[in-house]
């Protein structure tokens, strides 16, 4: 069952192989189960032991390697013939005896790659400083260099079915911060409340369900709201709190990213300012973004745009996102700040997230959106305010 | 609002302070999202961008650093004071220009750390192989060595505060496996029964609600159960299938893992023979266990319980599991396989989880347990057979 057409895999491998050539390098070892995915399809929650697609220019497939226990899970969902499936012994999964990457070692060097010039992705949650030790114990032949992001660079501009799955998961948050604006009131559990939004980034819509988050549900109240990332407690929500909601609908590991925020009870005059110069920042924010523009020239439309009032905003406001797996739905390329000379293109996918976070609460109101041939065009339909209660 | 009490914090640096004296560390850099939670409560979905605590023999209290927008956050959920809490500049982040490192290395400077003996958490998904690179490059002086585990063989004995969060996962755990049980049906989408499942996780008991498991519900039906770590899709349940469940519940970061198996329809022989073994070898496993065997002695009882029959189990049968954040709720230290000579002591807590994957189908059915003075103890309260629909 593959998600996407075989011929798109292969044009996918394509990319990477010219970026790889580009950049020197013959043998790519990929790391980051994002990239694993689109470039094979394989979808699994056993990144937690080590595993990879090897991509190398001299051969047209890739080879899959992970535990033996989780080969047929890439027989099953990848498009790889089966004789590039490599299962692991179970004795290399969190040993202090073996480490997989001695396997992975031998698998280079049984397809003669281990005098190569190898590209690995350095900075990758998945890829440890033990992995990058133990291939250099092992090949002290190969030219080991820092390919992070290579993939995540090819991934930036995304196809029309990738888009037609971006909608889907931007149909599935429009259910998803519906229910939480609904759920949120005095007395009620903020546990009961996120449960709710978990069951509806699941149960989707009437004609497809969703798939779990690469972010759990973030929704602070009260003073939890001056930090970007706490989420729900035990306690009962109270009038007069502010809750904040970064939420996202997930399809086939594709996301839609969103934040608004509720009030319970009567805003305060603060707040109300705040909510208005977001606002009509991340307005005219979009409205500037088109093919051509820089990421930090779309910041510097926000920093003018907020310019004269109270708001000071010292974090990037948004970043390119699409698939991925915990933890992180970002796609570490393209962040909107200054420095960011990214020229935006159609196809690429950005999450406006210009984020407050004071000392005492927040506010947060985002928006996902596409750039096309001609400007930029939401993701999702969804009130752009304070939602009071 | 602190989970445990200011003293068990405290004892907890304590112990790993001694383990860091033993192993010649004077520095401990702290990168495993859980570590940095049992050393000092802190508690957010931040652990996508660098961040850590740092433990130093010369110093009373550990160093928080992170993202400046989880600063907050550092202060709400943690014990330590204002003036140990460090924010760094959002440029750190995910850029090509500058590393978190970077200033990981100058506030070990500013302490005089950085000519010490350095512990690095080696192979931790959130210390890559660049953090180590970038800590060489600007600490020429430290001598950086592989700390990895080390605070999570400290955590290997739960205290009775811990034991209380872990049974309430299992009184969640509970109601999460008969929602999924309940849910399955022919004709229901699979994405409706999973969120159901989350929605039971997180809305947990009328006394206490629950949070975010570290690994999402695995559960995969028909040829998928052939492997370990699938979940749900769009399609819906058919009579005849079999679907695995390993799920869980989660309270304060504290797991309780249970694994089950749903037939809908007449199980196979070939399946009820299979269950019969494997619940028989389960059965006399968890009665052998007690303070004082090995780990490999736990699996030699197992491997003579399912003797002379057709159940053939290459990986490891259990592991320890406790507090935890995405993508495993292990705990890396302790695995029921041959070679682990560790002993078991009270306070332990293991999933006892001898899942089988064939080519066509599988079987699951696991156990949480707690090793005891005497014996040991299953968390959860739930019938070990095979359910049929």
């Amino acid at each position: 069952m593959l998600y996407f057409e075989r011929s798109e895999f292969q044009s996918r491998v394509r990319n990477v192989k010219e970026a790889m050539y580009h950049q020197g390098l013959e043998v790519l070892l990929v790391s980051d189960p994002a990239n694993m995915n689109y470039l094979t399809g394989y979808d699994g929650w056993s990144f937690y032991v080590h595993q990879g697609v090897i991509v190398a220019l001299d051969q047209d497939e890739p080879i899959w390697f992970g535990r033996q226990q989780d080969g047929n899970g890439a027989r099953l969902t990848s498009w790889l013939s089966p004789e590039n499936i490599y299962g692991y012994a179970d004795h290399y999964v969190q040993s202090n005896l073996r480490h997989p990457m001695d396997f992975v070692a031998q698998l280079l060097e049984t397809n003669k790659w281990d005098k190569r010039n190898l590209g690995v992705e350095m900075d990758n949650y998945y890829f440890t400083a033990m992995c990058l030790e133990q291939l250099r114990d092992h090949l002290p032949q190969a030219r080991i260099s820092n390919a992070n992001c290579l993939v995540n660079w090819v991934r930036v501009i995304k196809s029309e079915p990738e888009i037609a799955y971006m909608k889907m998961a931007a149909r599935i948050v429009e259910n998803v911060m519906q229910t939480a604006v609904e759920a949120i009131a005095p007395g009620v559990r903020e546990g009961d409340a996120a449960a709710k939004v978990l069951q509806a980034q699941i149960s989707g819509t009437d004609d497809f369900t969703g798939d779990y988050s690469a972010i759990m549900p973030i929704m602070p109240s009260g003073v939890r709201t001056s930090s970007a990332h706490l989420s729900w407690t035990d306690r009962k929500y109270e009038s007069g709190e502010i809750v904040l909601l970064e939420l996202s609908g997930c399809k086939h590991r594709y996301h839609a990213p969103l934040s608004r925020t509720v009030m319970i009870g009567t805003p305060p005059r603060k707040l109300e300012d705040i909510a208005g110069v977001v606002i009509d920042g991340l307005n005219q924010t979009i409205e500037f973004i088109k093919p051509g523009v820089t990421a930090e020239e779309v910041e510097q439309k926000w920093r003018s745009a907020i310019a004269g009032s109270r708001v000071v905003k010292e974090s990037r406001i948004g970043y390119s996102y699409g698939l991925n797996y915990p933890p992180d739905w970002g796609e570490h390329t393209i962040s909107l700040r200054p420095g960011d000379k990214n020229v935006l293109q159609p196809g690429m996918t950005l999450h406006v997230m210009p984020g407050i976070w004071l000392d005492q609460f927040g506010f947060e109101c985002s928006e996902p959106i596409r750039v096309t041939p001609t400007g930029c065009e939401p993701f999702v339909k969804f009130d752009r305010r304070l939602f009071v209660k």
